[in-house]
């Protein structure tokens, strides 16, 4: 594993004195670019330009080497052909450059060759103590500090905000950092990482997280370079109170990993992903629009209390919709209390109704005050903990009428003179234009021009974020790596005795090898029993039909015991037949251990039945787990109903059987990296009685 | 039922060649926002201002009726207080008016009072031979002839198009509209239906499939005022082959209705208005962005054929996010054929990959022809039914570098030179600034500054909505109101006559009622039988011990007959036993049919236990539906692949089970106004054996 930035202060990276852009050329678009957006967008530290044949390029004199400047360098931009790319790393090391972007491409992305070419280089760097960005980047820009780095036309925004855009392909973050320009969405960084050699998104995430003005960090991600290192950060940031916000592709790519357990098919790269951003508080969006609007509405609120959402709009369909796409999104929209309501008829024109959403009416035309009052009223109500207001800002000058103005500056009393995070959403999604922006400047309105659908949903995730900073704190760390236990537990008896000793209720069952101790163990367990064929080479039981189960009775045990016996393969070594009570009425869980190639371990947890099998209703989870992870595990379940109890069958005890599943992750990790799949098939509950009667371990062949 | 609209023309309403707005006065804003729209946005016919006291009023003499003012009025505005409006009905009337628009409001949304008033203004309507558009609306605009009789302030469209906005909130009619100006989406109309006292939204859709500049009718709907009416319409436009867009509101808002039968709870307003959309190819939104995104695209590119879309961009993140959305949303990503690999092979840099969707790369900076020639190669290849390119159009001159319009017009070549229907779709939604617009008409480029999430999302809908346009057409039409049966089936045996008169395959049994008579029948059956005991005072039997399954032989028959007989409370009226063959290995479906207070006769279709009860997994139509239609029902199902088979049961015969629900819902309509519920459940299949096992008929109490 290279925890690439651990331990490396990535501030001279971002914020560095001197740049070389080495390799510069009026021939290249990209050299002119960067050359200019250093020059013109207000960096004030020295540029040198780096070209082989010296001479004048961009209008100025160029050294031939780094080393030629006689200068020190802190950054170098290497735009030199993939074959150059190391003598320039020793060049830049030799003037003291510490760091390296190189937009150069060439390198993994094309295949083995190249990937062996990146690997060198980042032996290289590490040799020169150099920090790389890149290879096949197209930059950073740090607009908090003015440094413009990037290798494309960017125009300068009006303003820097508290948002940090890390992307793995720089052409998405050109296009995010295009969206927030046009909405005036403020952004700190935009940090192209491309193919992540030395250091990686979580490297840059994990700086960034100490610089206070960074409130909320939006990543675009295609693939996790180091899974421990991206959650270590994960969990930094959920300490610190900033969220992260990931846009990550993957879903159209889902391989179904052929493993030969059932836990294989239900588990892809995506849907592994789905449980790391669960388990760690990660903000998962599936669109460029909710990535930023989601941090913005965040880094805006803060942490919001969970009651619900007080809501007025000056048009009841616009409350309609809003209502619908709150409960889509999760967001509670408590009624008014009677003496709120109370207070609201007292202001609200004949022909209005107090409701949560509030439409106060077009009687708003004649009477704006009725924004801040109903605002005020709302927002002084206990029984809510964050409060909107729709309604537009115009965009041009011409479309600021006295109605509106009048109407927004009774709208930015009402949210600003009372206690809750407070926000203005437009009800479509509106270009913040130089008018809207000087409006919401004067009269400093929370203003949110992502429109009802987006906006609501960017609030909808605030409440889900929210609701992971009031966990308890996480301590996750990866699993040890241990030895695989000799032997393997190969058989039925040999999984369950290995579940035993982790801690993992297991049904009592008694090996026999003749009918008459099979009666006998059947008549010490008083009640039914199950008969199972216990062989080391039978994985399937069922299928042969090696299991009897449901019988009562000696002679009905001695038919069973013969019965299955005689299921056995030629060949097939018999240890003899396992004695079991019946367990019945109960609910049965599907608990699946795999391994992911790149998180290692793997918890999965559904239902049993066609809730696993039909639905893919599974829960996924990175080991190990606590107890209380595997509850809210639990409480994604959409068969999640089937615990609370029914006809004959008791509420489970869900404590119980959440200890009960995180043991068994701990018998997972027990197994070491031979782990292929643990499963167990089914965990039976019932009530506050949990045993896994049946499991089945496999090894990796490779 | 008000067939609103029906046999009338409402050119008149809409092109009124004279308009009075009556209740002119300075001092409302209504009034002079009219005046302002009528006189200043082109409108060429004739404006007349009335008042009761006449004089100056917007700068030009008023008339003190209509009558007075002794010219024939095409369509009167009435803005007078809600207690004059009778009278004011009447003086249009003597003026010759034939269409009044009605904002006052205080009507049927202030409670009964209201209802009442607003029903004796339509039958006074009706006497004058009056139509009225509203009350409590904003009033209309017909930009396609220039009549903006608007009573708020609106923006000139800088053009109009084929998109007609109907929406009974005047408010969210604006903001639509608003929406459509930001994005330069062409509007044809734009009508606020208030509270449909008169017309209601179904007529106008009925009114405008009529008008060839019309292509697509985007609805924002708050309740379907007459279902049949608004049914009507949409086979028209389906048949016209022009989709209809709805925004409805109402999933908070679910009243699960209260219902004794298991239908009752599965069956919300909301659920019924989604199966009626799928029922009759309504394509449902959940935002004004998708409302308007989807109505444009489909209006461009008409019926999509069914292959799938070949995608190009110039990032391949972009692709990535793409694959993804249109995964999600239902579009086939088809491979690339290995001859067009190749064909791309000799275009592309030599580090770029054919693939679909196919990035470019950025090689396309330097050579800018590559956008064309890939274009061209994937336009033609026969695997692909649409074309898209993710590319964006500058909003302000500094952005329209040389490059961006280079890439453009290569864009605009590749995408027109071919067969399909193409569309460049945008990174992210943008506004569409005049510079945008100056360039898309410059370069002739089929773009849609949708952003790729709205964008793709629309064109999954374009591709579902094509799909509907490949149906049988539909001929729906409201069933028969028919008497009740007398008497009204209260047993199960009852129930299941009056479904086999019907046609619906039920399961044999024989009404016994002693022991021997029971065995006898056991025996004839010819395997395990089920013992229920038959009594018009039991509902539900299995409740009290009254069913007996999977019996077999002499003596446990019997002791099933005398079990099941003494599960009868005191007092109850019991007619015997039913003895019927045990059904097992197969699948069971619920098929349940009830009223909705609106659309009459409901049908719900889903898999029995857990698919119902817990997942709600039903699919639902209104009735009559052909076999054809419930084919599609059993599509719709997540527990669908139960239908397909699985161990020891063989996969249902779709055509059999299709057949015997459609006939299930022929026998909830025979039983008249009175039905309340009809449920069959179970409706047992095994390969093409279907049987109503059981069944249950409520009438209505009230």
């Amino acid at each position: 594993m290279n925890l690439a930035g651990e331990g490396r202060d990535l501030s001279t990276m971002l914020r560095p004195r001197s740049i070389a852009l080495v390799g510069a050329t009026d021939r290249s678009g990209w050299s002119k670019a960067t050359f200019a957006n250093l020059t013109t967008l207000g960096y004030d530290g020295e540029v040198h330009l780096v070209a082989r044949r010296g001479g004048v390029v961009h209008g100025r004199t160029s050294a031939t080497s780094c080393a030629a400047l006689g200068a020190k360098v802190d950054l170098g931009l290497l735009m030199v052909p993939a074959a150059s790319i190391e003598e320039a790393i020793a060049d830049l090391g030799a003037a003291g450059g510490r760091n390296a972007v190189i937009l150069t491409s060439g390198f993994a992305e094309t295949g083995t060759d190249g990937a062996a070419q990146q690997q060198r280089l980042a032996v290289l760097a590490r040799r020169f103590n150099i920090s790389i960005l890149g290879p096949n980047c197209l930059g950073f820009v740090n607009f908090l500090d003015n440094v413009p780095l990037w290798t494309g036309a960017i125009r300068a925004p009006s303003r820097p905000g508290p948002i940090a855009v890390i992307s793995q392909s720089g052409a998405t973050a050109a296009f995010i950092a295009s969206l927030a320009l046009q909405q005036a969405i403020g952004l700190s960084h935009m940090i192209s990482t491309g193919n992540e050699a030395d250091l990686d998104s979580a490297s840059f995430v994990d700086h960034l997280l100490d610089d206070a003005r960074v409130r909320a960090i939006a990543m675009f991600i295609e693939s996790i370079r180091d899974p421990h290192a991206f959650a270590a950060a994960a969990q930094k940031a959920c300490a610190a109170g900033k969220p992260i916000v990931a846009l990550k592709i993957g879903l159209s790519d889902v391989t179904a990993r052929s493993a030969q357990a059932h836990t294989g098919s239900l588990v892809g790269d995506d849907r592994v992903f789905d449980g790391v951003c669960r388990q760690f508080g990660i903000v998962r969006v599936n669109s460029i629009e909710d990535l930023l609007f989601t941090a913005d509405i965040i880094a805006r609120t803060g942490v919001i209390g969970e009651k619900g959402l007080g809501l007025v709009s000056v048009s009841g369909g616009a409350c309609e919709i809003a209502a619908d796409r709150l409960q889509t999104e999760g967001v509670p929209l408590p009624p008014l209390p009677a003496a709120t309501e109370t207070a609201l008829r007292s202001v609200l024109p004949s022909f209005g109704t107090p409701h949560n959403p509030l439409d106060i009416t077009g009687g708003a035309v004649l009477e704006p005050e009725l924004f801040r009052r109903a605002l005020t009223i709302i927002g002084h109500e206990p029984a809510f903990s964050a409060l909107a207001c729709l309604f537009d800002v115009p965009g041009t000058e011409a479309l600021a009428t006295e109605f509106q103005l009048a109407s927004l500056r009774q709208i930015s009393a009402g949210l600003n003179e009372q206690p809750l995070p407070a926000l203005m959403i437009s009800h479509s999604l509106k270009p913040v234009t130089e008018v809207t922006q000087r409006i919401v400047s004067e009269l400093n309105l929370p203003y949110v021009s992502a429109g009802i659908y987006h906006g609501l949903a960017a609030l909808g995730r605030a409440w889900w974020w929210s609701e992971q900073q009031r966990r308890v704190a996480m301590h996750w760390a990866p699993p040890p790596v241990l030895q695989a236990p000799s032997p393997w537990p190969k058989t039925e008896r040999a999984v369950l005795d290995h579940l035993a000793r982790h801690g993992v209720p297991i049904v009592p069952a008694t090996l026999v090898s003749d009918e008459a101790s099979a009666a006998a163990a059947a008549r010490a367990s008083g009640g039914p029993v199950v008969l199972k064929i216990a062989s080391v080479d039978i994985q399937h039981k069922s299928d042969i039909g090696g299991v009897a189960l449901n019988v009562a009775g000696d002679a009905a045990v001695g038919a069973a015991f013969r019965r299955v016996m005689a299921a056995a393969p030629a060949g097939a070594q018999v240890d003899g037949v396992l004695v079991s009570p019946m367990r019945e009425r109960g609910v049965e869980l599907f608990v699946g251990c795999t391994r992911d190639p790149q998180w290692g371990p793997v918890l999965a947890v559904g239902l049993g039945g066609i809730f696993v099998e039909l639905l893919q209703d599974v829960a996924l989870r990175v080991l190990p787990v606590t107890p209380d992870e595997v509850r809210r595990m639990l409480g994604e379940l959409k068969g999640a109903k089937m615990l609370r109890g029914q006809r004959g069958v008791p509420a489970a005890d869900l404590d119980a059987v959440a200890q009960a599943i995180a043991r068994i992750g701990d018998a997972s990790v027990a197994l070491g990296s031979s782990l292929d799949a643990l499963d167990v098939n089914p965990l039976w509950v019932r009530g506050s009685e949990v045993e896994a009667l049946d499991g089945l371990a496999l090894a990796r062949t490779a």
